[in-house]
């Protein structure tokens, strides 16, 4: 038997993974209740189909892929309506949250008596013709998404604890986010102290690999910057035991709200960046 | 006429150059009153030559090359033998310092009647057959380090005042040894967390000149943890403008405060990091 999906909300993310799941046969339910235009068409165009809030609670899996601080409201809502439902789908946090933000939502869902599965997104939203991202998930109940495998999505399952999916998610998304905010912040400060053509260049010369991701991921991050914000103050969460580390990610959360409002606001520094990987490549 | 270069420190970076320096004929000067056995005897196998602190202020060019928080002592102290000898060496600060700090560096050296040259070092000490670091410098006065531009060391005049070379190094040195600092954090948050073995595979994956970096740089920095402290804190100076990143660094300097003791005291977080990048490489 195909499983029934349900993926709340029709995002950027959300919307293409249905695509991918109803173009391999899955019927791949959502909620257009309240959303915008724009949401409506793209749930549409991704073949999902609209249900009711109640109604989802008859899915076979049920995919959370929400902006973190959403996370563990959007598994309470739900939770109250698989009760009154008498329905229990496979509950599946996909966000980036902690493993402590995890905790939580699992007994918020088994409080409903649904099963829970920790999941993790690694990578951008699927796109035609690529293998797209990865959904990583652990915990006892894991095993039931690989039917998702099956149907387009790339799935691997953790041989681990709830926590485990999360845990990965964070520690990458700490790596490649946190790189991400370093790189602005000290191609900024060069360009304030009047050193970015020389930075560029030696740049270019003894870490080529890290100025090639850089021209790709900064600019690519302008637009995402107000999405990280929540994201950086869940990795700060989950490095609680690590008092300098927590504090590195509080901060990184500063640096993309500033950058998100400079990108609302056509600020300075979003010109700053952008010249910065416009200079010439060095003379070899 | 080939200048007559004093070196202060002897260190690892300081003797190093010095040995090239020789090797390219140029008569090269230290002090090694108070330095230990194996400080003279690695000064002396790079054929440098002694002289008292008071001896060196007849030196062309002297190159202050010491840890971060020595660099203004170590000019205030030259300085005032400067004067009193009644010469004047032009002053390279190598340091990784701020601009800021290079401010009032420059301000102590200008008061003794000498020149005053912006530097910093970008890359490890020279071995021989490699080309070894480029030494950037900048202000009206960086002209004169060319010379050692043709004896051997590779030398980078920036067309920019005091504090261009000094930014240049901080903004390098942000990216370089920060990443190393988030990827010490971030290696030890999943090994804590249960998710080494699947970080290190999707890294292997999705992010392979990133692992690859982090496999030579993270073991790499154990030993220089300590040396790295005060830097992440000039960092942090060089950064005043930018409250969030300030902090970040300064959150970084105890990232590698606490590695530092861990290393000293064969704590568990050094093995961790070394068990990280002992895994098995994932099978194709």
């Amino acid at each position: 038997m195909k499983p029934r999906v349900a993926i709340v909300a029709p995002g950027a993310m959300g919307s293409a993974i249905g695509r991918r799941l109803d173009e391999h046969g899955l019927q791949v339910l959502t909620s257009l209740t309240g959303r915008s235009d724009a949401s409506v068409e793209r749930a549409r165009a991704a073949g999902m189909h609209h249900r009711t809030d109640a109604e989802l609670a008859h899915a076979d899996l049920f995919l959370s892929i929400v902006p973190p601080a959403e996370a563990e409201p959007v598994a309470r809502h739900y939770a109250a309506l698989f009760r009154d439902a008498g329905r229990s789908p496979v509950y599946v946090d996909c966000n980036a949250v902690s493993p402590r933000t995890v905790g939580r939502i699992a007994a918020i869902v088994h409080g409903s008596g649904a099963a829970f599965v920790d999941g993790g997104i690694i990578g951008g939203p699927p796109k035609p013709g690529q293998p797209g991202p990865v959904l990583y998930c652990s915990g006892p109940a894991a095993g039931a998404v690989e039917a998702l495998g099956r149907a387009g999505l790339r799935v691997r399952v953790l041989p681990a604890d709830v926590g485990a999916a999360s845990a990965l998610k964070m520690s990458y998304a700490g790596i490649t986010k946190g790189l991400t905010a370093l790189a602005a912040t000290m191609l900024l400060a060069a360009t304030r102290n009047g050193a970015a053509a020389a930075l560029h260049a030696e740049l270019a010369e003894s870490q080529p690999h890290l100025l090639t991701q850089f021209r790709r991921a900064v600019p690519d991050m302008f637009g995402k910057a107000y999405r990280w914000v929540a994201e950086m103050h869940e990795i700060a969460d989950f490095l609680e035991q690590d008092g300098a580390g927590s504090d590195v990610y509080r901060r990184f959360g500063d640096v993309y709200e500033t950058l998100a409002a400079a990108q609302r606001d056509q600020g300075d520094s979003i010109a700053q960046l952008r010249a910065f990987f416009d200079q010439e490549p060095p003379k070899a």
